[in-house]
């Protein structure tokens, strides 16, 4: 083994790498962090705190050793209270800006809670939905990828036709990532929100998920779903409908994945799209 | 920093240890490994390879530093081809003696496959069933309890009561834990198999999961479902009926869950009872 | 099948039940809602919201068909401002009430966040705890326990003992159970919080984690942890002892879990102990 | 609500759908099934049972109303025994006839185990590598892609240099995936296997992990990981380096995540390339 020689003064991360490979992206994840959200209404104003899990990653040249990791926690901290979209692009600004880097990258994933209201008592509760981002710089170049997960209820069509009576019905998923283009030159053009989503999803369902449903409610939730009957394949068409006529977005994509009552496996569809 | 001397010789775990603290439970967990089991059938000519996740330890006296981790491995491949509860026993007994402890504990978790036959078509299709021991030796005492996960398809009788049509239903999990004492000077005395837990559970849900069904035995378990509503509560309580009534165990358990198709949260009911 | 009846007004909850069976627990799990909590410091006044997962339940009577499962969530409403562990008791008296039942339990797990200062740069970031309460009220019989995970370094001592340089290290966890016993007549006895037991546990291990360390930093905890090296013995241990010595506990437990850098199983020990 | 009638003639899933959205990906996923795998050499003989998470699905034209479910699981029976790459495409080939769809895919999760010999006292178990396969047919084009994780050991050479003694490590994760494009008229052209890859991957580790290990081999690997440190840009670039050259795939790409042992949060790195 070599002689030890105690040098805190030279940083290994600024050596030279021969190796010539070029890194893509490098960085922490896993990281629990609390954040103030402008949330899925993207209203300053109507800010929530959340629990976030980041990750946070920069390019790497194929000359350089390594990045400076302390430093991704610390440009964190200084947006920790805008996570707006405006904020994480100012995020992601200084991250690229902070390592001397061609690109950087994050992700966040978080609990956003609404109100729902029972259809028939009114009886009003905070549902969870779990949201997240993906933003990405490329020199220029700026992504932003909204992602929302909305549960729902999803009543067999086959099962409701050849049945004398009932139904299977089981808790559905229902995943809708929507992905903007821009450039850091332009003003931030995100106009679609997710509680917009998550409210046309809701309505295309054989029924809506309720944190608190009384006896009438569940009469009302009950009888609807048998009524509106869907397959996976229907729940994730009738998604795909209102996303594709969606002018706000660049790149859409929907999953659907029924936690079939009759099956242990899930039943699911994909479709995605864009300009 | 005190001068390194090589020390290979020295075993730091044969230290004496000043803290005065008995410990319970020391060993290695989330060791997966490749293992033969007698299964839940209890029939050494039925045996099944499976991918099982296990923990082994020891008790540790007061006054020694630590225990020989690596011994933990190497005796659970003596008995890789053995883990009946026959060779669970053999194993905890090699456990104890191998490092002089007081008491020697396992954990198992591992998926087992059963045929499931379709109710009208006849097809036939494997199911995975999660199933686990835990096994536990002090001085000459002996436990083994036997765990298994059963899904099923519960279908609200209250939905079901206030619809004029319809019901909702779901996906739900029975978990059944059966607990047998005795001694090492005993014969092995478990008379009970997994799989008749497993059936008898099938039986009183509102309907049984199965792998494969056609059309025809779609409207078969849709109907049967709808016939046969029962409660987070019903379900718990009718497999408490069967398990209060044998002889056969010493302790057992039974935790219902039903993922709720009109609720994001899940519905549960315990009941535990024992000679 | 039965003629179908139209009967919103009959209630099926309320019907005899003659299985003769008596539930230890019923209600909902993983229910998601975002809550203040007094937090670990028990200071009313030092809250933060935190994104709960709870689970409440309630005992149900032999005779008594089934329980008001949309009352669990409305009890939890009226009380998600307080979730300190006098709200949590007030909420556990109110499930019991609400619902006529001779039992009511409640368990609640949260991320909350505190400040962590690296040893040498000073700098500051917010660190996630796993923070947890169980508590259950039978007649007039309470228990609480907190709960909270401690991540930390461990460096194993056999390691560095036996090489001529270096040691394996790792993350690992630790997890400390505290429960206290009292009833409803009583004032409330919680001395004991748990930010003051994660200080304790970090000063006991080899090293504490932290959310940003700078090089002068790492260079001060990777020869901390060299210094202090811990088996998961040792470190069961050491929190053993300064649990053993704590007049403010009616009973305790430590599970150490370390993520072995070198080998993909982990290492574990368990103490318990109490009055 | 329409007059209920009984029609388990009519198929609902062959009915007309107007909504004129074509499905990419519809099908079944997170099934559990007792699979035999030619395994990661690839070498028919040397099969292992595993078990297998599978999803399995196919595209549905704009103008159809459903797939036919049951179909699916019934076509992966049929090849339960004969999951090798050969297999995995007559099962993709079989998926695409039996629904009459233009593409069909698959994904397998499963765990496979290799024998792994500790450097000095020459000690051999088993240590279960996560391994996967992506299959896709489009058309007559196909594409399939490897998948596996590696742990490994990595010590940081910055907390190496700058500290008088020790240096922190900790557990990784290294996760290559290699695709290989041909079609259906070619012969399969699939020449690498994970055994291999597995096999580089720990030679280029600070240090490879292993079942079990006595206190002449920890004495090694603490030394061996000391002497190679490894960033985990380091690690990432070392895999890269060896996937770049080799010409026997098509696009391929490696993930390394660090379990940092200073951290609660991970340390990861991305490198991919191809043709």
């Amino acid at each position: 083994m070599k002689e030890k020689s105690m040098t805190i003064e030279r940083d290994v991360q600024l050596d030279q790498d021969t190796r010539g490979v070029f890194i893509q992206e490098v960085g922490i994840s896993q990281l629990k962090y609390p954040l103030h959200m402008g949330g899925v209404e993207m209203d300053e104003a109507a800010t929530q705190q959340v629990s976030g899990e980041l990750s946070l990653a920069v390019s790497l040249e194929k000359d350089l050793k390594g990045i400076h990791m302390s430093r991704l926690v610390e440009d964190l901290i200084a947006h920790e209270k805008t996570m707006t979209p405006p904020g994480l692009i100012a995020l992601l600004l200084r991250l690229k800006e902070h390592q001397g880097a061609k690109e950087a990258r994050l992700t966040l994933a978080f609990d956003y809670y609404l109100d729902r209201q029972a259809p028939v008592s009114g009886r009003i509760a905070k549902q969870a939905y779990t949201c997240g981002y993906e933003a990405r710089l490329e020199g220029s170049r700026l992504s932003v990828l909204q992602k929302v997960e909305v549960p729902i209820t999803t009543l067999c069509p086959c099962s409701k036709e050849i049945s004398a009576y009932g139904a299977h019905n089981q808790r559905g998923y229902v995943n809708v990532e929507i992905e903007h283009y821009f450039t850091v030159e332009q003003p931030l053009n995100i106009r679609i929100c997710l509680e917009e989503v998550i409210e046309k999803v809701e309505e295309v369902a054989s029924a809506p998920l309720y944190p608190v449903l009384k006896r009438v409610d569940e009469r009302f939730v009950t009888m609807q779903a048998y009524e509106e009957p869907r397959f996976v394949e229907d729940m994730v068409r009738n998604v795909a409908v209102f996303l594709k006529e969606d002018e706000r977005m660049d790149r859409w994509s929907v999953k659907v994945t029924n936690h079939e009552s009759i099956h242990q496996h899930n039943a699911y569809a994909i479709v995605s799209g864009g300009k």
